[in-house]
């Protein structure tokens, strides 16, 4: 029970105008949070309730899944992260200084706490799988606000981190984990719209990791999904397929190599020399792990250099440099093309290129481009085509054809390997039935949960209001008491507080029944209760749905 | 419900031996903490669900009297401490450099976010008493170990601040909040214990400040109790008055001034005099917020400087130099004592000299000292004596003459005046009824839920268990299994925690009777329960509470 007279906080008159983030605006004329810096925000205590009541859905059904919480600390020492060669190597975390020359990280993550933790308890593979996990601030030293609701230097996480004896394992407990997201999401009414992408997520391995993403338009994933399989990839990764071949001639026609001085960029030529974008290259050179790379995708497409790292098996990928460029390919940057290379250059083509005729490239030879290419006759026909470009809209997923729906979304969690790396750089290992050492394989679950707050009131944000579910509301009834009632306002709400149900008492003085009524959906209080000279005979009191426009009677048994 | 066969963690055979502290020995056994480093520690499940209990219990006392929780980060920008100048200021404040030349502390206390976040919510004094408070981590770079369990990195703290019109106010609300600590502590099972202690807190106010203490024979504040009035006191800030008037001669001596080359300090004259301490003064001189004073107290106590910059009424006090001695005394120091002095020297005499006649003193004359001093004849009575003695054991309350009991205790919260020190800073004001806009007094008030944590453990600690209070432990009850009865176990459980109760069940396989036995009473799990195929005939079970020797056989209702 929360009585408002006593409240310290106020509610705003107008919304104010932050970002173009409308449920921010409402968040903050209700008083629910207020910003202390940038990025850096005070939730107040309906904030909190929210909050608490998301922390909890996560907490029951990861534990009833038998992950088990626990809470490691924020700060964590320089010699940990050394062990597995990090210390330094993270951007983002805030680098403490402290007493008698210590260094201390502040913890965005917490693989280097937990591995050594495990160490005396998993020795045999009796003990696996095992999973903990914590709800707890992790800290982030960002740099710039990729968009200020998604980027926090401080913010609540949810990870946990199993240990498992070999993939098999893994793979069962992995249905589990998704069973508890799955729960999870049905709990916080998102699950309509959630969809489980394929990401890729740091560089531990070449396997897809999984994105839980909730389908909403002002946010920066791009999702790519199959409408009849429900695969589903973010743009990082999603594979794509352009199916055109009504765009190839019957006729071959004679390759003309043109001069066009000072014309240095395709985008400029295709203009100049009437070659449609469908029938135009773009050629880019690459140093992979010491080797040159000359890769080339259909004008209209951009390369993915993640998904072309993945084709070359590559820990590193980047741009030649034009020194590079020249030396391989004796041409300068905007002519080096992928017709008249030097023999043994490693030329990659993106399957967009592989129904085209009479089409465009650079020459290799400077001012030069070559137009009305043909395969085989000017160019070797590759043994194959690969699928490197950045996937757009109308793209067709490859394994099926199906035109893949394109939307945007925002990642409220996310599963990712860890392989060995921290199990093996903490000597953590165990015996397995035969008696050989093994060293476990490790999984990472994260839930943003600071997150999933922002995305719930965005995502029912209706006209006017934040209409939240009843289930995580900061309250389930509100009573609006006038006059002097309120001794029968709080009978009434202990009454009603003898189930799970929270009851805000409006009893604010001097404030008059249009005012409370407005805020109490302002702050989206499902049950109003009115009770004033007017509404109340024994024990008869007005209660309304926000929804209904008309109010009813309703009686309460006493 | 928690299943043990799916726990990730384990018990230890035998106590690691750490320090002294027999329940931190315990809970490492017990696998509830693991040390991540010096003063941090990680928490498992069981050491959680204590915090997490301890946590709702000081929650639903805060809101049972209108305190507001909200959450506050735990960065904060150094614009917000440069407002009160107090950047720099706090040694144990972690310094944080963060991207784009920023400069964030990692907070130890929030006054400088709270003060500015009410700025737009108090106006009047209709919005006043106004109290917020948070459930948070707080961080404190400390140089070394004080006491490995009272002084952490890391560490949960419930701060309150508390907004008044005035001081009279402000008393009828301290009266509440001292309800809700002592509320606390009867749900903690402490209250026989507990004590408030008078204490001084910070340079905020000459005005006394009270501290929560629980009486702990390992602990590191030592409380002055009258056992009559049940004042309390710090001894820091303990009044103490002695009384000896027998030890004054009837005779006064003649006074001697006695060349004693070599024999410096008083320790060593005494004994060569044959002066008894209780005829032997101490003095000391100090530089007082610019002035000079000497002080002086019987040579069998210490100078309390913090009683005695009371007494001064100073913002700072300490020892004068060796040169500033010698100019304002004209002696070295070693001899620069109570007769003798200049004239118009500030004098200040403890009490413990009062009654004193044929005393010892140095003579202001190196080399030299004087016995056989009396009051009167040798040295002007003082105006009034003082009690700036720092209190020892036998000493008197100066208000009742009852002796004081002395005890060891550990602090476990605290509340202080901040006066108007931060709301002038932000300028936070408002209007009283007169429409004269004012500053609001604040208040603090602590409680250290992680050290709370450790009181109770400690405190419970019986001869081989911490015997936790039933609702703080980790669950009421232990279910453990023996052979293949687990589905049977699990309705049991099911039924039990239809109520608040909570059942871990062992169902571990391969592990004996009496290991699982063991574990139950290392975890302190108040009812056992046993389900094998011995104890099992349909619905009966073996229920023992642990203090009973003998198992009962008692029928669970179906």
């Amino acid at each position: 029970m929360l009585k408002l007279s006593k409240f310290p906080f106020k509610t705003q008159k107008f919304a104010p105008k932050v970002s173009d983030n409308k449920s921010t605006s409402i968040l903050l004329q209700a008083w629910f949070i207020r910003q202390t810096m940038a990025w850096v925000y005070t939730y107040t205590t309906l904030w909190l309730r929210v909050l608490e009541k998301i922390k909890n859905i996560v907490r029951e059904e990861m534990n009833n899944y038998w992950a088990f919480e626990t809470l490691m600390p924020s700060l964590s020492p320089r010699e940990l992260w050394d062990k597995t060669g990090r210390w330094g190597g993270i951007d983002v975390m805030f680098h403490v200084p402290a007493a008698n020359d210590k260094e201390y990280w502040l913890n965005s993550t917490h693989e280097e706490i937990v591995t050594p933790l495990m160490w005396e308890f998993i020795k045999s593979y009796k003990d696996l799988p095992a999973c903990v996990y914590q709800i707890q601030n992790k800290f982030r030293n960002e740099k710039r606000a990729k968009s200020w609701l998604l980027r926090w230097r401080e913010f609540l996480m949810k990870d946990a981190y199993s240990f498992h004896a070999d993939n098999e394992e893994f793979e069962r407990y992995y249905e589990w984990m998704k069973q508890v997201y799955l729960n999870v999401f049905a709990r916080l009414w998102l699950a309509k719209d959630t969809f489980i992408a394929k990401a890729d997520w740091w560089t531990f391995t070449d396997k897809y990791s999984h994105e839980f993403q909730v389908k909403l338009p002002i946010w920066e994933d791009i999702i790519f999904l199959d409408p009849e399989t429900w695969d589903c990839f973010n743009k990082e990764v999603a594979p794509s397929f352009v199916w055109t071949p009504n765009i190839a001639d019957k006729e071959l026609k004679q390759k003309q190599d043109i001069e066009a001085i000072w014309i240095i960029w395709v985008e400029a030529l295709s203009k100049a020399l009437w070659v449609p974008a469908e029938k135009s290259t773009k050629t880019m050179m690459f140093e992979v792990d010491g080797r040159f790379i000359v890769a080339s995708v259909r004008w209209d497409y951009e390369i993915n250099t993640l998904k072309l790292q993945k084709i070359l098996w590559a820990k590193s990928i980047r741009l030649a440099s034009q020194e590079l460029v020249k030396e391989k390919t004796w041409a300068e940057i905007g002519y080096a093309w992928i017709i008249n290379l030097p023999k043994n250059t490693e030329l990659y083509l993106d399957d967009s290129i592989d129904w085209l005729t009479n089409f465009e490239t650079g020459t290799n030879k400077t001012w030069y481009h070559s137009i009305n290419v043909n395969f085989g006759r000017d160019l070797e026909i590759p043994e194959r085509f690969y699928d490197f470009k950045e996937a757009k809209l109308w793209d067709k997923n490859p394994t099926t054809w199906n035109i893949f729906e394109v939307f945007k979304a925002s990642e409220v969690w996310n599963i990712f390997p860890l392989e060995t790396k921290f199990s093996s750089a903490f000597w953590l290992n165990f015996l397995d039935e035969n008696n050989t050492l093994k060293i476990p394989l490790m999984w990472c679950y994260g839930i943003w949960v600071s997150r999933v707050m922002w995305v719930v009131a965005e995502y029912f944000l209706d006209e006017v209001w934040i209409a939240w579910p009843k289930n995580i509301a900061p309250a389930t009834h509100y009573i609006i008491v006038m006059w002097d009632n309120l001794y029968k306002a709080i009978l009434l709400a202990q009454e009603i507080e003898e189930t799970w149900w929270e009851v805000i008492i409006d009893d604010r003085e001097k404030i008059g029944f249009w005012q409370k009524a407005s805020d109490s959906d302002l702050f989206w209080i499902q049950n109003r209760i009115v009770i004033s000279d007017n509404t109340l005979e024994l024990w008869w009191y007005e209660i309304r749905k926000r929804w209904e426009t008309e109010s009813k009677i309703i009686s309460f048994a006493k």
